[in-house]
């Protein structure tokens, strides 16, 4: 290592030690024949200071601010009245005997630490805004609460499970991306909208307890609060009921934020209807804190019995709610549902945002078929469609559930913020572009040309 | 829940007790009057029992293996003499007096547990494979280690960062996968070939030790041990030397082999030189296990000082050993390097495969600027092919480097396989295709209109 210690294990305890340090310029002050050089790291801040009798001491006049460096020297107590209370390492400073420069900072296109209206400025740059104070504490409140969400489920014996990425295009919801194959020319894989069809095969696997943090795909029409990818949690397990998936991320709420904010959650969640919710509250997801400016209050709720179809009047039929594999709120007879029926789904709701939604699995054929039968899809269309998963669950699939939670918007309710592209360390912007790599970029022909595909001239200039 | 209990924690303690039990039928034993339900789960396996009083009874003989049941009953002790000692449950079995079908299985392709030559077909049903007990035993050592290797990162202060798969292309090294842009028709993503770009930016932005379990792609032609998509544990630190890297990685595959295999490694591990390994073993990843064939050895190395540079007789010039980032070893001034020197680059072995590479990267732009001219890249072809690295570079990076290990390859020696596709859970085929879902496959002319690309009309039939 070229230092001996990070700046926050710095204090009086090392009083009187010569040691290394490394870290970036934050502040530089001249006072003629000294100079005070604040350094920071991820870890803290320290003062150290270079006097002008040091041969380093015209290198420090020429260093920049964010530069980086290495400083040797002696652990001091500061003079009685210099003491920073703000700063943790605020009763020692660093008295150098060597400064080397590994490494200089050019003029900086904004000031780190400092609000920038320009956000695609900070995206182009997101190495620079990446050193703010605020966006290190995010994405070190991300990884930690990474770390809680797994460690919850693998303490309770769920089995992560890695599903691919070069997937196949789904017929129905979002738009996918799609990627063209090189073996298979005329061909395409899919990136996933979500892992779905896979940890329902996990089910059908034996897998009882499904995990994942998963990175899905959707190429929509962006809004500020979307991306084209995202990560999920994504959970499914057989032989369950719709109050044991409750449970199960009730409990997992609680144990991360206990464990990534120290905030206590109140479990379990109160739970509304659909019904109500779009009576009481005009709408499905219902912000329950106090006071709804308050980003430190956290209220959670589950709304349950989402409607299984809505009728669309363009297509002239009925359309899942959820996805046509929900299975229905029944009566005594497991037939006993129509096309007004609710169904076993439901909300996760996070101060009025919808954190994650989920639903019980159909696996029984017959109320599969009365479902088809509803949405007016023939049999030759599902198996066209659905034909893969059809199948697997006629070889023996457990009765099975699940949920998937959107993980960069509870960071960001977490972290406070107000857009999820504060707590993604390389995020898109709003154009779905990302502006640091400039990407999507041109490829040249000889890559077309090996995947078979080529660019459709465009007619008449721009694009709409 | 359906059940009270998973199979595997049925035993003595709860004779007599009345519970509820899911399982799959393992095997089914018809005795006249007696039939004997085998059941299995994830957790273990349970003999279960019906008589023809039974209401039942006629269910239980008309059940096809495979299928999905719960059983009501009470746990009895067996009958002295009828113990089984090679189950865990072996001196119980469950006295049913309710036996509910939750799915049946149709005829099965295959035998769960059976060897199976065809590997498509084993794939093409994937969820029946998982089943067998073997690939349950790889997919939970796979989650176990992933855990693992997570556990010990964060302990050690790392941060996970999840770096973007929607990149860009990059000009060199194998092939992307490369997805076409709907907002900016003619522009393409690439999917990541590693988190190189990124993990070396987080390094400029201050995240000092930056861990992540990433999805990597390469377009490249199929070996039997290669896939279009795998994993690999990501790890970038900065203000560090070669030791750090080897000593941490080394720490870490002693934490993991001990927590997911309970097998204890001694490190140090033996580091050989390039030009040692290529004189001594004739290859630069020896396999140094006492008995070649032995599965449960595990003999790791490191292999160190490579060429910094190749030459190409092609292209008529040097060309990266690693890549052009990658420290070359130095004498007493920096600059002191040549053509023929070596690199700060590292590859870890076990049992003659190379599970990991990494190398310390070149922050300082006078020794970047030789390497390009020793690679005779001109200024303006740096500048366009990495120029985006190199303004990084320019902000007052650290000194950094890192590593990247082949997580399926580590699994695979791991669990003792012959193939990663058996410590994968949904693998591509050895033609990329995956043929449970049947992907690659078409996509409809809409959807390459909105993205704004055609497919390539083939000349005479065929493809090559």
């Amino acid at each position: 290592m070229l230092r001996d210690y990070n700046l926050g294990e710095v204090n009086e305890k090392l009083v009187g030690k010569k040691i290394r340090l490394c870290g970036w310029v934050d502040v530089i002050r001249e006072h003629g024949k000294v100079i005070f050089l604040n350094l920071r790291d991820r870890y803290g801040k320290i003062q150290s200071v270079i006097v002008k009798s040091n041969d380093d001491f015209d290198k420090a006049k020429r260093l920049t601010r964010e530069s980086c460096v290495l400083v040797e020297g002696e652990v001091n107590k500061r003079p009685k009245g210099t003491e920073n209370k703000d700063m943790e390492s605020g009763k020692v400073e660093l008295f150098i005997n060597k400064l080397d420069v590994l490494s200089e900072c050019k003029p900086l296109p904004f000031e780190i630490n400092e609000d920038i209206e320009n956000e695609d400025l900070r995206l182009k740059y997101r190495f620079l805004d990446l050193r703010s104070s605020r966006m290190q504490k995010n994405l070190i409140l991300r990884s930690d609460t990474l770390r809680a969400v797994r460690d919850f489920f693998h303490d309770e014996k769920f089995v992560e499970v890695e599903t691919p990425i070069l997937a196949k295009s789904t017929p129905e919801g979002a738009r996918d991306y799609i990627v063209p194959s090189r073996n298979f020319k005329g061909k395409f894989y899919a990136l996933p909208q979500s892992p779905q069809l896979f940890k329902q095969l996990s089910q059908v696997a034996g897998l009882d307890r499904y995990v994942q943090i998963a990175r899905c795909f959707r190429d929509e029409d962006l809004r500020s609060d979307r991306q084209p990818e995202f990560t999920q949690v994504d959970v499914e397990m057989s032989f369950i009921e719709q109050d044991d998936i409750i449970e199960v991320i009730e409990k997992m709420l609680a144990y991360v934020f206990k464990k990534a904010l120290n905030v206590e959650i109140k479990t379990p969640f109160k739970r509304i209807s659909y019904d109500e919710a779009m009576k009481e509250y005009g709408n499905d997801a219902p912000d329950l804190r106090k006071d709804k400016t308050n980003k430190n209050e956290f209220a959670f709720c589950w709304v349950v019995d989402f409607p299984l179809f809505e009728y669309s009047k363009e297509d002239k039929r009925h359309k899942s709610v959820h996805h046509p594999f929900t299975m229905p709120k029944v009566g005594k007879n497991k037939l006993d549902f129509n096309d007004k029926s609710k169904s076993v789904a439901y909300d996760v709701v996070l101060n009025g945002v919808e954190i994650g939604g989920g639903s019980v699995r159909i696996h029984d054929s017959e109320i599969q078929e009365k479902i088809f039968d509803i949405l007016k899809i023939s049999k030759r269309e599902a198996r066209d469609k659905f034909g893969f998963l059809l199948d697997a669950l006629s070889f023996g699939a457990p009765p099975h559930g699940g949920i998937a939670l959107g993980f960069d918007r509870l960071i960001q309710i977490m972290a406070g913020e107000d857009s999820i592209r504060e707590v993604i360390a390389y995020p898109k912007n709003k154009e779905a572009r990302d502006v640091m790599l400039d990407a999507p970029s041109e490829v040249d022909g000889k890559q077309l040309k090996e995947v078979g595909v080529g660019v459709e001239k465009k007619k008449g200039g721009k694009k709409k």
